[in-house]
């Protein structure tokens, strides 16, 4: 899909220079240098040799067709560059120079030019205002991020060049190898999207790294990351998560769904891995990079001092991890291999004056256990304790079936121990904490792997009322449905609503009563009160028929007082609800990612708890209830203290029909039902009250 | 205090031995090594020199009096080690040999002989079962934990030998230098307390840092933490936090304070900076040593990429430190320094071919502007960057008025870039992050030290009623406190209870509901029910006599067939309560750290979401308060969506008449008001029910 990308067997570097220092001579020199087996082509009107390379005054005067050209001149003569690459047959081309969108308007459209020059050709660009790439199986470097780096499966794609740079620094320092190391810059063409369908299928590589501050398609990055995942881990450092997080919003699901919320959301659907910090990104990398996925979560931890035990014990039962002791009989055998003071719990402690042999006497033991997923190995340097051999016999003793994560504590003291374990293939981590921050990554990817199947259930529904509904508001420029209508529209996706009726004098407001029978809840209905109590616009628990009228006329004597400019519908009469466990479940549909479905238990809990949980839509059954599961305040749906729980089904069923809704009417911008009440198992959960804001659309708003 | 022990003149070394790897040879060669300048003696009777020194068969034969005795002689010799040396005039000894508390009784016996033998002559002794300890300012290296570390101002107090190892192996990776190095071993006699008062005087130490698993006395550790963070900071690692925090408690306090909430509670009482890994114990203490404390929480960020910006912007968000932008007169005079393509904003990105001369610029900037109490500098390496320089140039501009960190990222590129700082003073991290993690610690470091002088306010109450009724409880054994009782006990305390009486009859339920006045709430009042509700043991809004009747005849009837042994003591009738804000407080007594105060919004809050603070007694009005707005909830008692606050001093005011309670009787075990009823500002908070349970005490319990 990229070869002529990632594998070109000509490169032309256009703008190649003589000069040191300058980016023209540095990618140049790199892609020389780097052992690139292919034609290189430097193309520069000003000289004919560029580092002992013949150079050309242009494409044509080199005459042959070449894969990819690299351009690095002015901006100005970008476009002129392009052409000349095209024209030479190249397929890809990496535009390093920079000023384009990144500048402001005149860039973007400078760039948007160059962008279809290349689809108007077919021919794929990566850039431009980028670092390059570097693919070392093909040992093309074609960069100015620095010296080739060694070998190995990993692949990184990174939205900042800077930062792409100091990855490759930190790599070489942890003596981690890479596959190929991509810098998108603008992402004119070529973005994340593409780059995970063919890292999915590359070969050469066994986890994706990416460090991202924006996705160019919320709906086409979560498919590919989707199947990238599936093939193999992707581990994600997303930065700018915090402050832009504010938009407008009228509902409370939007309000509370900052875009942090629709990252993890989507994350959490595709199966990415999500690194908080930039230390979590390289930690989670060189696990997955060296160690198999564990089947479980059950940790054993073998050291040889209590105190760094401890603080692993700690971080692991923090993390959920269950830390479990060997079996009896490994245990037995084990003992008879050690000192008699040495603990066979777990930790596992050799004693500080364990030798290499303790260690692997644990090792194998813990190895050979079916109730142990994963093992971590903690040194502290002592008087006795020889890291290096330690390491080796750790290494050489490593079957492969279970991941197998070190913490070697210390500096200078231990760092023979590092050097020896990343050889080995065995990820060290300076801290035991850090250690077990990578074992949940993989636990959390292993089990996303293992996930069901991904069936959406569609449900029977009067999809045409709907559209009816929505029609004629559009056309009509009313974008906020007040209660009447959301429950209009829930119904007719089988949500149940109270019985209930708008009426608009005291006399229609007594005989609505007497139909839904007493008591019942009046509530005034206008597109320009928002909050109904504060204006005296609710009444509940009305027992007769009295009250109706004495309340239904003091309602509007109110509502005349208090907003004399609101336009009154009239008053929604209903029937008045068993209480019962409130809960809020809506959708805000994000701008990146589309729908995006929360729930959460009513009131407090959502108001100033944020005890919130997103999931994109559309949503399976499964990941409903997961939905429900992953809120703190799980306990009280599932009963407490003697209380009966309620029927999470219902809820997830709801959940699944706003899913479908949603799904079904891209005009709905935002959908609250709060409260939802719900009851014990077997009871239909009811809406008790409603709001949906639609999408303003020009083109249908009739309003003249 | 430990003269004797941290600067001694002279130095015996009991069991000095010959042979590589002994532990009695390399304590002495890190002694010699060490160049300690006073006199050194080895003792060993089986041979006449050892490391080119004089050896004595014993200390009689050396004859001169020594100040320090380390014995590293095997378990049985021990205590005759001792005898001598105390015999030579020892004031201070270190016992490294093992094999005492830690190995069990006999263990713990031998060593309380050792402890003993010390008290009796007034001498301090260090371990048993410890690594030694180092003076770097005195050249004395009288351990087997390494070399000589570098000297500087951290002192490290560790009760991990091993750990002791890997710190001081880490700390020479990362150029720090320390002052003093105590491995407390067994802690027979020399604790972290007395450590801590030694260390607040040190002149030497700027820093404290610990590593604790756990704490001899709470209430002395409290008191010395709170004079030696008074005087310096005190950085603590303290493991085994999460599996042990498991206690039997009856009261909902006890239930939700862990081992944990002790610890913390105690940390910020006085003062110490707690650190969650190994890795932030070493970030926080960096920063501390290396910089000025700040002002404020009043961030700039300086960045040559944009990325790495915002993560630490996001950090920095997280953290609840404020990102500002400098002043606009600093800003535009800046402006022109920079390239136009530069961002003045927060972060200011001096751009990724930022040379020396634009970091110098934009910190000198941000130094100079009172609005910013503390800076952040990026440094990402790209084509044009200079670390080393740059780190010299932000080195010699350094104003020592606020605190300045720096993350330079990356690897081997950008090592000398790290060097460079940390030789400069310049606390330098890994990663955006892990900077910020810092800068949080000093900030709220900084608070604590401009806290207001606590001042315990003692409110007039009658002691002698409750010191009557608990007397009583004793000598019954009777150490559950049901609702009426604890309910006397805290209006003699001065807490409002509702009016009521405990009756027996129906005849007196009807007469008391018409003294009190209808409606009335009805309680079974049975040291056998505890959940009362279950039972059918409460009724509520009981609004006339005959309801009285029919309530207490039927409660009599349910009890006696649902719990027909329980001994009933009557029925318990007060006034109902208007409704309010419930809340509950509580005080459980820590083993160490004695009673301890929780704060929580009730019902759910505290039930589901542990949504609780703890505070160690006594309490001062400000902590008080402190306690309220730590709670996540803590927007609901400020009053939410238009209704009114409640009385956050009246609430306030009640923790501290607990914490005058709890501390004038410390009989009190437990005690739990829940739920507190809190009504808007100048309502006097009810006490609507209670419990304590007492400490038994055989000495006055007088069951025959």
């Amino acid at each position: 899909m990229l070869e002529s990308l990632f594998t070109p067997k000509s490169v032309a570097v256009i703008g190649a220079s003589k000069t040191p220092g300058k980016v023209g001579h540095d990618i140049l020199a790199n892609l020389i240098q780097g052992g690139f087996s292919g034609t290189i082509v430097p193309v520069n009107p000003t000289t004919d040799r560029v580092l002992d390379l013949p150079c050309y005054e242009n494409l044509q005067s080199y005459g042959s067709p070449i894969d990819l050209s690299v351009i690095v001149v002015p901006k100005a003569s970008v476009e002129a560059a392009l052409k000349s690459s095209m024209d030479a047959g190249a397929k890809a081309v990496i535009v390093i120079t920079a000023g384009f969108k990144e500048t402001g308007l005149a860039g973007a459209q400078q760039e948007k030019r160059i962008v279809e020059m290349c689809k108007n050709r077919g021919v794929r660009m990566l850039g431009p205002n980028c670092l390059g790439l570097i693919n070392t199986a093909h040992k093309l470097n074609v960069s100015f991020g620095g010296r080739m780096p060694a070998s190995g499966n990993i692949s990184i794609i990174s939205q900042s060049g800077a930062l792409c740079t100091a990855i490759i620094d930190l790599a070489s320092m942890r003596r981690l190898g890479l596959a190929k190391v991509i810098s998108v810059g603008n992402k004119g063409d070529i973005s994340e999207v593409d780059l995970l369908l063919a890292l999915a299928v590359d070969e050469h590589t066994r986890v994706i790294a990416g460090y991202l501050e924006d996705i160019s398609s919320g709906d086409e990055f979560v498919k590919a990351a989707e199947v990238a995942s599936a093939a193999k881990p992707v581990v994600i450092l997303k930065s700018g998560t915090t402050a832009a997080g504010q938009r407008a919003a009228s509902s409370h699901t939007g309000v509370l769904a900052g875009v942090d919320s629709a990252y993890g959301a989507a994350f959490k659907r595709s199966g990415v891995v999500r690194a908080d910090t930039f230390e979590a990104l390289f930690d989670y990398t060189t696990a997955f990079a060296l160690q198999p996925l564990p089947k479980g979560n059950r940790l054993l931890i073998i050291t040889n001092a209590g105190g760094p035990g401890t603080m692993a014990a700690d971080a692991a039962e923090k993390a959920g991890l269950q830390v479990v002791s060997l079996a009896s009989n490994l245990s037995v055998a084990l003992k008879a291999k050690l000192p008699a003071a040495a603990s066979i719990g777990n930790p596992i402690d050799v004693l500080g004056d364990a030798d290499p042999e303790r260690y692997v006497a644990a090792l194998l033991a813990a190895q050979s256990d079916d109730a142990v997923d994963a093992i971590l190995i903690l040194l502290t340097p002592q008087a006795m304790t020889k890291p290096a051999e330690t390491a080796r016999a750790i290494a050489a003793n490593l079957s492969g079936h279970k991941p197998v994560l070190a913490a070697f504590m210390g500096g200078q003291g231990v760092i023979p121990g590092h050097e020896e374990l990343v050889a080995a293939g065995l990820p060290d981590y300076p801290s035991p904490e850090r250690a077990v921050g990578a074992l949940k990554a993989m636990c959390e990817y292993a089990a996303w792997r293992q996930r069901p199947p991904r069936i959406v259930t569609r449900f029977r529904v009067n999809r045409r009322r709907v559209e009816r509904i929505i029609t004629r508001r559009l056309q009509s420029c009313r974008y906020q449905l007040g209660e009447v209508k959301a429950k209009d529209i829930l119904q007719a996706y089988d949500f149940r609503i109270p019985e209930g009726y708008l009426v608009t004098s005291t006399e229609e407001a007594m005989e609505a009563a007497e139909r839904i029978g007493f008591p019942v809840a009046m509530k005034i209905v206008s597109p320009d009160i928002i909050h109904k109590t504060d204006m005296g616009g609710v009444r509940l628990n009305v027992s007769n028929k009295a009250g109706v009228r004495d309340a239904y006329d003091l309602m509007m004597l109110r509502i005349g007082q208090l907003a004399p400019k609101a336009v009154i519908e009239g008053v929604y009469l209903e029937k008045m609800l068993d209480r019962g466990l409130e809960v809020i479940i809506g959708m805000t549909r994000d701008p990146q990612f589309g729908p995006m479905l929360m729930f959460g238990l009513g009131g407090i809990f959502v108001e100033v708890m944020k005890d919130v949980t997103f999931y994109l839509a559309p949503i399976t059954g499964d990941e409903a209830i997961q939905m429900l599961k992953s809120t703190r305040s799980y306990e009280i749906l599932m009963g407490k203290r003697g209380q009966k729980g309620v029927d999470l089904a219902a809820i997830a069923n709801g959940l699944q029909r706003i899913s479908q809704l949603t799904t079904d009417f891209p005009q709905i911008a935002e959908l609250d039902i709060n409260p939802y009440i719900v009851g014990e198992v077997g009871t239909v959960p009811i809406v008790a009250d409603a709001r949906i804001t639609l999408k303003p659309t020009d083109a249908l708003c009739r309003l003249f």
